[in-house]
């Protein structure tokens, strides 16, 4: 099947925002074995859209939108869909329903509901509808008369589209596939991409089925290994052969081979075996503590979180003596190691993680430079410090580092393994442990 | 002018990076008073280029394209743009001449250079060359014979597409503009988007020039009035004439008319003012403190920030009474401010700004539903606490909600201003004074 991805939303073409949708469907649509030929942006515009279809169905038989579902004036997208298909809209039953139960609820709290938002229940009439379970406005699936071109169209909301691609689109889409597709995605922390590649050159070169491709994410890597054949079991296998071959050549830098962040990852640690957390931070400025928290359930062992911004905080706060303060200056591997001793004497957690270090864009010395920063981890009565050092000059690639590294950290020593660096090539490492 | 933009390259289309080019040349062309009507992703193929540059020229007159101008087989561009302007291409000698001493540094270091790179210094006969100060491959602007179409085409790597636009390609087009385009951005908090559409139906049903557009974020609107006039002065006055009309009709939910984020808004203050402050989060765990962290030079005025998840930890770091808690329970107008006054007395900062909630998903009964939250706030003596129930079930929306709530209640004391809720569509509020 090939397909193509209009984007649709005024807003777009005004550089107003960044265009995740777009990626997120290429890899959706890509993942099922469906090649993605274009991406098209289109206004909020009739004629325009109309010709883009008109254009992307000469080579694709799949047509996916996202946006100009909603119910102000300019959401025109099923009203040129259905034209386009020789179809017209007629309201849905059940989101018809939801919406007058939003409205008497609205109405009932003594808040208004405009009309127009019941247009949002409007689909072709042919239509096989995707409910939706974040928004108020429905998806829907449309079909030709001779059923050799398909259209289907989600909300623009990010958080809207990608919940109903993975509920409703893709096994929709999946079923209609004569060949499967399977893949596992492995999410690896500490070594670059370019050196994954470089470790994994002959296997990417070499590649037929299963496929390799590398993802660089922000201090991370992931790496999706996929196969497409006439079984799920036959694809199954290969793809874990192959994973089991990656894995090898990564040492243990692979934390997850279910594309699952590292922070979800600890978290489900903590929570099974009940073990208690708090957190200092410096550098990161309660990034750690907001990421953990992501994490439902988390409240069960997240204690605390401090963010010792200034010296004074690190003193009152967690009795960072004043003295190392001023002769190692507060981004040493002693105050990272006092940060997360005096947490542990304050809390009693289990683990206590701490950081310090200079996230930029200001604020480097030669000795000290950007990019620098200590994370230290008191568990089962040791206190261990890690050093890294980034050589990136960016505030958030820094800080986001920072997090990583600490979660890196607590799940090492939650799976006892070794605390230390990646490659050499990004960071530079050492244990203290005392 | 009208455009059309377009993306070459292959990996765009796999979803393996997002197309930060795009958003930039919209911003740019826009600024320029050049309308963009499409955007277009094609792969590295010949054909599919081309018919792509004869639907964009149906409705407009220039297009811009970034990527495919590299040394290896698959770029294409500059081979399809000749041919389909029905031009040809010729070695452009300063280029060649450039890369013949990169050729020579490189042989001299002992390291290879491609034959292949040479293929960068050809562009079409008649083209307007773009050296490129950051890359190799130049850009350039290529027109047909009557002068009714042009293309641009310029590097795929950001930083040479972003440089070689700053430097030549905007003043190209600068030059052949006859009108002047003006925008003003206005961002609003606390009137939720269809809200905001309602109050200035009218305008937006008129509109000719200036024009109106709502785009809603997270938990806010932004409000985008623009004008194209013959002269700068002319157009200025226009958009800021309907902002002052847009201003009045939203109260004073506007919190700013550059389009800057409210984080920044306060944080500017507070730096400013040398004002301090500090926060204790609990249903937001760390978030503010992250996000006030990203403001420049925050370090000079944010003394510390405390993530208080557990009872145990309000109790231990602020002082609050454990009978509040057992009688109210956490998510309660006095924990709120018992937070704040212990921030306030631990801590001495000028502002103490405190949160308590539930953030969902689960958490929530009937009498305190998920989406409900109290911000606290110490400043001056007084500490105020305002409830707001957003009725929203995602996790993320409603502790991004209580992050701008915590940001707008400081913003609005800061200003002297009245501390209320807006639309009684997204909140329910109200202010408890001692």
């Amino acid at each position: 099947m090939k397909s193509a991805i209009i984007s649709i939303g005024t807003e777009l073409l005004m550089g107003q925002i960044v265009d995740t949708n777009a990626v997120f469907l290429a890899q959706g649509l890509n993942g099922l074995g469906i090649d993605v030929l274009y991406r098209y942006t289109v206004g909020d515009n009739d004629g325009r859209l109309a010709e883009v279809l008109e254009l992307a169905f000469r080579d694709c038989d799949l047509v996916v939108t996202t946006g100009g579902l909603g119910p102000t004036e300019d959401d025109m997208t099923k009203e040129t869909v259905a034209r386009f298909m020789g179809d017209h809209l007629i309201p849905h039953p059940e989101t018809l329903e939801s919406l007058r139960r939003v409205a008497a609820e609205r109405k009932a709290g003594g808040r208004g509901f405009s009309e127009n938002n019941f247009r949002q229940a409007d689909v072709p009439s042919r239509a096989v509808v995707f409910p939706t379970n974040v928004g108020t406005a429905p998806g829907f699936a449309l079909s030709n008369d001779d059923k050799t071109k398909m259209i289907i169209c989600m909300p623009g909301p990010p958080r809207e589209m990608t919940d109903m691609f993975r509920r409703r689109v893709r096994p929709f889409l999946a079923a209609r596939q004569t060949d499967v597709i399977y893949y596992q995605t492995l999410r690896e922390f500490g070594i670059g991409e370019s050196m994954v590649e470089e470790k994994l050159l002959d296997l990417i070169d070499a590649q037929t089925d299963p496929t390799i491709a590398t993802y660089a994410k922000t201090a991370e890597c992931t790496i999706r290994v996929a196969s497409k054949r006439r079984t799920e079991a036959e694809a199954r296998e290969a793809v874990q052969n192959m994973c089991d071959v990656i894995r090898e050549r990564l040492w243990d830098a692979v934390y997850s081979d279910q594309d699952e962040e590292m922070v979800f990852v600890v978290g489900r640690k903590l929570i099974d075996r009940h073990i208690s957390i708090s957190c200092a931070e410096s550098m990161t400025g309660g990034l750690f503590a907001a990421r953990l928290t992501d994490v439902p359930g988390i409240s069960e062992v997240f204690d605390r979180g401090l963010v010792t911004y200034t010296e004074k905080a690190k003193i009152d706060e967690l009795g960072v003596s004043e003295k190392t303060l001023a002769s190692e200056t507060a981004v040493s591997p002693n105050v990272a190691r006092q940060m997360a001793d005096g947490l542990a004497r304050k809390t009693g957690s289990d683990i206590c993680v701490t950081v310090t270090g200079i996230a930029g864009p200001g604020g480097g010395t030669p000795e000290k430079p950007v990019g620098l920063f200590y994370v230290g981890c008191a568990f089962q009565g040791k206190t261990i410090v890690k050093k890294v050092d980034t050589r990136h000059q960016e505030r958030d690639f820094n800080r986001a580092f920072a997090v990583l590294t600490m979660l890196d950290v607590v799940n090492r020593l939650l799976d006892g393994r070794e605390v230390r660096g990646g490659d050499s090539e990004m960071t530079v490492s050492s244990v203290e442990i005392r």
